[in-house]
C-alpha cells in the first residue's frame, strides 16, 4: 500500500511511510492483514442475539440457510442490528451529556468547576421553566442540572424537546409515535426490542430506532452542547492551526483526544500553572504545547482555539512522530493499538475514565470533585517524560493549515448581525442567513459530519463534497472529524471564499466568516439543528421545507448512525458515503433510502463517491428550492431591506454565474 | 434428522414427525440448513461495533489479521460482546419489570388491575421505608410503583439492595465497585463502554457487565416478582399439568406465549367472562381452554395452575397439533416463524405488544389502561377461529404429567413450617431449611434455570442433571424452561421423591413438596436469589458460603447470561451447558472461569455433558460442605430441636445410604 492510497493528507502520507521504516504497524496495515471482509458481515446477515446460532444466512443465493434458527428473515436479522446501532450511539453520546451535567451538578463559585457562561445558564433555565429569580447561580446551575439528568430517567412523560423544533416537526413525530420518553429508557427499549423473539418486523424496529435517535440528538447530545457551553463557555471565534505540523520540535507535546470536555479543559487551564511550566523548563523544554484530536481537539479549539493535532486516523501518527510525551484520552475513539505503539516511542499513553479503561496503558483516573489536582498528576507524567524523547526518532511533518473556528448558533448570529441594518432590522435573528438562503443567494446549506474510514482515502470524500458544495454557493457546517479535516484542508480559511460560488463569496465577505463552519464536535450536531430549526420557524416552516442536507462522507462508528437517523427524522435528507451493513436486508434499504421520505420527508442516500455525493445533494436542495421559493420567495424578495444594496450584488454575482 | 436425536420429550418426537408429514418448516430443519456455523462468531472472534470492518480475527492460527482494525484484541472483541450481552438480558428483564411497575402504577379499587397482595405491598413499601400510615392502598400501590420506577432512572445514588443481600456480600461489591447504579445507566454505561474505542480490558469489561447484571438481578428483575406478587397474587401450591397433551379437543384452545403477566393475567381472567363462554358454545367448542408456554406459562400457572403447554422449543409444535386457535404473545423469545406456521393451519398468531410485533402476524394492541376489553377483542378473535379448524389436520399428543407448583420463598416457607416444633421453634422462618442442609440430610441445593437451545436434544441435559442432583440428595429449585421441562418429565409431582436419596425423600415426604420446586419464570430467579440470602443471614455467613450452584444446561437467550453473571456475582458456582461465543478471548475464558472467584467467590463452568455436570456441581458442593460444616456443624447439630425425631431419621436414610 502506498502513501497516496491511504489519504490526501500529505502529513498523514508522510508519517505512514515512518511508521513503514520505524517497523511499527498502523491501522492500515491491520487493514491489509483482514483481507476479504465476511460478506455476511457486511450485508449485515449475520446474527448472535443468541446463542443457539451464530446464524448466517443467504437469501439472496437461495441456498443455505434462508432465515435464523428462529425464524428471523433477512430484514429482522438487519433491523435488529440496524436499532443496536442506534441505540449504541445514541448510548455514548447521551452518556457523554449526562457526565457534563454531573460536573454542572458539582460545580461552585471557588469549586474546580465554574460557570463560565451566566447567560447561556439563564437561558436554559427560563427554557426548562426553571425559577431563577433570587437564586443564587450555582443554585440555579444545580438545579439545571437535576433538570437535564432527569430527562435521561423520568419515570413518566416525554423528553422536553427543545424550542427550536418547528411545531409541525413535532407532529409529524407525535403521530409516528417516536416522541421519546427518557433518554436512558430509549436504548433500554432497543436493547429489549431486539432481543431474540422481539420485534420481527423492520418497520415497528426502525421506528423504535428513530425514537432512541431522537432521544439523542434533542436529548443526550443536546444537553452534552448546551451544559458544555455553560461550564466551559459558548464557542466565538477563534484563530488556530489544523494538522501534525502544530506540534514543536522543542516544547512538551501532548495529545488530547477523546470526547468529553470536563477532562481536556482542564488540561488545558493546568497547562497554564507555573509550576508546570517551571517544571517544563527544568526538563529542558520551552514550554507545554497542547493538541487537540478527534472531537475533544473540536471541544478545546471552540473554546480556546487549542490546536488541532488531527482526526481520527491520525491518531497512531501523532505517536509515530516520536514527538508526543502523553497521549491523555478519555472515553470513544481511542484506539487500543495506542498501547503497544507508544511502547515503541517514549510516548505516555494516559487512560483517565472508568468508562475506557485499556489494558496496559498507564491508567489515572481522572476525579471531576478533585479535577484540578487530578490534571496536575497527569500533566506532571507528561511533562516527566519529556526527557525521555529520542531525538533520533523525531520527525514533526511541517504541514498545517490556518483555520478560523467557533461557530456556535449565537457566534453565527453574531456575524449576520453585520449585514443587518440596525436602523430597519432587528439584529440578533437568523433573517439574513434565511434571507440569503431565500434570495438563492445561497442556495443551500450541508452540515458534514462523521469520522474517518479506512475503506476510504483519508479526508478525501470530506474534501471533495465540501469543495464542490461551496464553489455551488451552498454553505458548509462541520462538526467532528469532517470538521478536522476541512480546517486542515484550509477549507476554514476566511481565505477559502475564493473557491466559493459568487453568493457564497459575498456572504463571506460581507460577514467575515469562511465558506465552512466549524460547529464543534459530535455532540455539537445539534448546534446544526438549532439553525436548521430556528431558520424554519423564521419562515413558518418545517425542518425539511428547507434547502439543506447531511452528510457524513468516511463515517465508522454507531454514534454516526444515530445522528443519521436523527438528523433524517428531522426531515433532513443525509447522504452516507461508506455503506452501512443493511444491504442484505431489503425492507430495510426500501424504509431507509425510500419509505421513510413518507414519513419524516427525508432520507439517507447512500453513496461512496465524493464528487457524485456532493452533485446529489446539489440536485436535492435545487429540488426542495423549487417549492422552498414557491413559499418563501416573493416574501424574502420584500424582506430584504436591510443593506439592499449588498444583497443585490451577491444576487448579481449568482445570476452572472448562473448565466 | 431423527425425533430422538432433536428431544427426549415424546410430544415433541410425535410432533416433529407430523411437520415432516404436514410439510412444514420447524426450527430443527432451519438447524439442518444452517450447516456449519461461523468459527469466528462461535469463538466470539467478530466485530461489528463499528463500520471499518466486520473485523474477525485469528489470533491462534497466527494467519490472517490478528486484531481488529482499531486494534482491539480477542479479548477486546470477546469481552465487549459478552457485555453487550448482559445488556441486552438485563434490558429485557428489566423492561419488563417496569412494565409491572407502571401497571401497578395505574391499579385502582374498581380499575382493570387491582392489588390482589396487600400484605405484600405493605411489605415492599415498608422495605422502601414508605410511610404507610393512613394511607389507602392504591396511594401506598402507587407511591411504591413510583419507587420503584425511580430505580430505573435515578440521577443520583445507588440501587437499593433487597435486605436479604447478607452484608459481606454488599461490601465484596462495594470493594469491587459493583453496586449499580440506576438500572437503565448501567444498560446505557455497557452499550456506551462497548462502543468503538472505549473499554479495551477485558477485566474493566466484565466488571461493568457484572454492575449491570446486579441491577438484573437486584433491581429489574426483582421488581418484576415483587410487583406481579402484588399485582396478581403471590403464588401458592397449585396442581396442574404439563405437555402439549394438555390440549383439548372439543375445546378452543388457546397458548398463551412470551413474558409479562399484565397480559397473560388479563386473557386467564377474562377467559371465564360467560359472554364468552357463550360464544365458546355457539362456536360448538366445550368451553375455552388456556395453556400456557415459556414464561407467560409460568406466571400463570403459578398463580392460577393453568396448564403448561410447553417450553422454548415447543412453541412451534404448539401449532403443529392443528387444534390451536390462537397464539397470543407479547414479548421475548417468540419465533417470528409462527407467521407462515400459524398459516399453514388455521391457528390465529396474535401480537399484543408494542416491543414486539412481528411482520405479517395479527396485531391487536394490548391496552393496559383498558385490558379487560382488549383482551376480551383478543380472545373473541381466538374462539371465533375454532370453526376454521380442520379436523383431518389435527393430532394432539397424549403425554401430559402431573405438577405441583407454586413455590414462592413465601410458600417455601409454608411448607417448611409443616416440620417446626411450635412449642420449641419459631415458624415462618427458613430455619429448617437451613438445619437439612447444616446436617447434611440436604448435601446442598442447586438452582435449574434457562432455555431450550437446539445445539443440545431438547430437555435431555436438564433431566440429566435433575435427576442426578435429586438423587444425590440436592433439592432443584427451578425457573424458565428449565421448571417447564422438569415439570414436563414428571419429576414435579410429588411421587418424585421416589428418585431421591434418602435425605431429599424424608424432606419431601415430611414437607409435602416435590424434590423439585417450581419458582416461576425468568425474572423469578431473585426468588432463588432471596431463599439463598436469607438461608446465608440465618447462618451469618455469606452467599458464597452454602453448598449451592445454578445451572442453565440449555441456554440461548442474553437474559440466561446477564442472569449467570449476577449468580456468579452473587457468589454462586453457575454451570453453563452450551458454551458462550466467547472462547476466543483467553483472558475472558480466564476470568469467568477462575479469576472471578478471586473476587466473588464463585465462578463459571461450562460443560455440555449433563451427567458431567451434576458430577461437577455435587463435586463443588461437597468441597463448600467441608468449610460450611466446620462453621456451622456444630452449631447445627444442637440446633435441631424440633421434631428431633423426623430429622433424625433422615440423618439416619443418609448415613445408612452413603455407607
Amino acid at each position: 500500500m502506498k502513501g497516496k492510497d491511504i489519504s490526501i493528507d500529505s502529513t498523514t502520507i508522510e508519517l505512514f511511510d515512518k511508521a513503514k521504516s520505524d517497523g511499527v504497524e498502523t491501522i492500515w496495515d491491520r487493514k491489509d492483514a483482514m483481507k476479504t471482509p465476511c460478506g455476511f458481515g457486511e450485508k449485515g446477515l449475520c446474527c448472535r442475539n443468541c446463542s443457539m446460532g451464530p446464524c448466517r444466512i443467504s437469501p439472496v443465493s437461495g441456498r443455505g440457510a434462508q432465515k435464523g434458527l428462529c425464524g428471523a428473515t433477512a430484514d429482522i436479522i438487519v433491523s435488529r442490528s440496524y436499532a443496536r446501532m442506534v441505540a449504541a450511539g445514541t448510548a455514548a453520546h447521551s452518556d457523554h451529556g449526562r457526565s457534563i451535567l454531573h460536573v454542572l451538578h458539582m460545580a461552585s463559585k471557588d469549586g474546580n468547576y465554574t460557570v463560565k457562561d451566566e447567560k447561556k445558564l439563564l437561558e436554559v433555565a427560563k427554557r426548562w421553566k426553571i425559577d431563577t429569580e433570587d437564586k443564587d447561580i450555582y443554585e440555579i446551575a444545580h438545579e439545571v442540572a437535576e433538570y437535564g439528568l432527569n430527562e435521561y430517567g423520568k419515570s413518566f412523560g416525554y423528553l422536553t424537546i427543545p424550542d427550536f423544533v418547528p411545531e409541525r416537526r413535532k407532529e409529524i413525530w407525535k403521530n409516528l409515535d417516536i416522541i421519546p420518553r427518557a433518554i436512558d429508557r430509549e436504548v433500554v427499549t432497543v436493547m429489549h426490542s431486539t432481543h431474540i423473539g422481539c420485534t420481527g418486523d423492520a418497520e415497528s424496529m426502525i421506528k423504535l430506532s428513530m425514537r432512541t435517535a431522537l432521544a439523542d440528538g434533542y436529548g443526550g447530545s443536546y444537553m452534552g452542547t448546551e451544559i458544555s457551553d455553560v461550564l466551559f463557555g459558548s464557542p466565538s471565534t477563534r484563530e488556530t492551526e489544523a494538522n501534525l505540523g502544530v506540534l514543536e520540535e522543542n516544547q512538551v507535546n501532548i495529545i488530547i483526544h477523546g470526547h468529553e470536555p470536563s477532562l481536556s479543559e482542564m488540561i488545558v487551564l493546568v497547562a497554564d500553572d507555573p509550576e508546570l511550566q517551571e517544571l517544563a523548563r527544568e526538563v529542558g523544554a520551552d514550554g507545554i504545547n497542547i493538541a487537540g484530536m478527534c472531537c475533544t481537539g473540536n471541544e478545546v479549539v471552540m473554546r480556546h482555539g487549542v490546536k488541532i493535532a488531527g482526526n481520527f486516523l491520525q491518531q497512531e501518527l501523532a505517536v509515530i512522530t516520536g514527538a508526543v510525551e502523553a497521549v491523555i484520552v478519555d472515553v470513544q475513539c481511542i484506539f487500543p493499538s495506542l498501547v503497544e505503539l507508544s511502547n515503541h516511542y517514549h510516548t505516555k499513553f494516559i487512560t483517565t475514565s472508568p468508562k475506557a479503561r485499556i489494558k496496559d496503558a498507564t491508567h489515572i483516573e481522572f476525579n471531576e470533585s478533585t479535577a484540578y489536582g487530578s490534571a496536575k498528576t497527569i500533566l506532571k507524567e507528561a511533562i516527566l517524560n519529556f526527557k525521555r524523547r529520542d531525538r533520533e526518532k523525531v520527525f514533526i511533518p511541517s504541514s498545517k493549515s490556518h483555520a478560523t473556528v467557533g461557530f456556535s448558533y449565537k457566534n453565527i448570529i453574531r456575524h449576520l448581525d453585520k449585514v443587518v441594518n440596525s436602523n430597519i432590522d432587528v439584529a440578533g435573528t437568523v433573517k439574513p442567513l434565511a434571507d440569503c438562503l431565500a434570495s438563492g443567494v445561497l442556495r443551500g446549506a450541508v452540515g458534514i459530519v462523521g469520522c474517518n474510514n479506512p475503506k476510504k482515502v483519508h479526508d478525501e470524500s470530506m474534501i471533495q463534497v465540501i469543495k464542490h458544495l461551496i464553489a455551488n454557493d451552498v454553505i458548509v457546517v462541520a462538526t467532528g472529524c469532517a470538521a478536522q479535516a476541512a480546517a486542515k484542508a484550509g477549507l476554514m480559511c476566511r481565505d477559502a471564499k475564493d473557491l466559493c460560488g459568487g453568493g457564497l463569496y459575498r456572504v463571506c465577505e460581507l460577514t467575515d466568516i469562511p465558506p465552512v463552519l466549524h460547529l464543534g464536535s459530535c455532540v455539537d450536531n445539534t448546534r446544526i439543528l438549532t439553525v436548521v430549526g430556528e431558520v424554519a420557524k423564521h419562515f413558518d416552516l418545517d425542518m425539511s421545507d428547507l434547502p439543506v442536507a447531511g452528510i457524513a462522507p468516511e463515517w465508522m462508528s454507531e454514534k454516526a448512525i444515530a445522528i443519521g437517523t436523527y438528523v433524517v427524522s428531522s426531515g433532513i435528507n443525509t447522504w452516507l458515503g461508506v455503506v452501512p451493513q443493511i444491504l442484505g436486508g431489503p425492507e430495510v434499504v426500501d424504509i431507509l433510502t425510500n419509505r421513510i421520505e413518507d414519513w419524516v420527508g427525508a432520507k439517507f442516500h447512500v453513496e461512496t463517491d465524493g464528487h457524485e455525493c456532493a452533485k446529489q445533494m446539489i440536485d436535492a436542495i435545487e429540488e426542495k428550492r423549487k417549492k422552498f421559493e414557491e413559499r418563501v420567495g416573493h416574501r424574502a424578495k420584500f424582506d430584504i431591506k436591510y443593506e439592499e444594496n449588498k444583497v443585490q450584488k451577491m444576487a448579481n454575482a449568482v445570476l452572472n454565474r448562473s448565466s
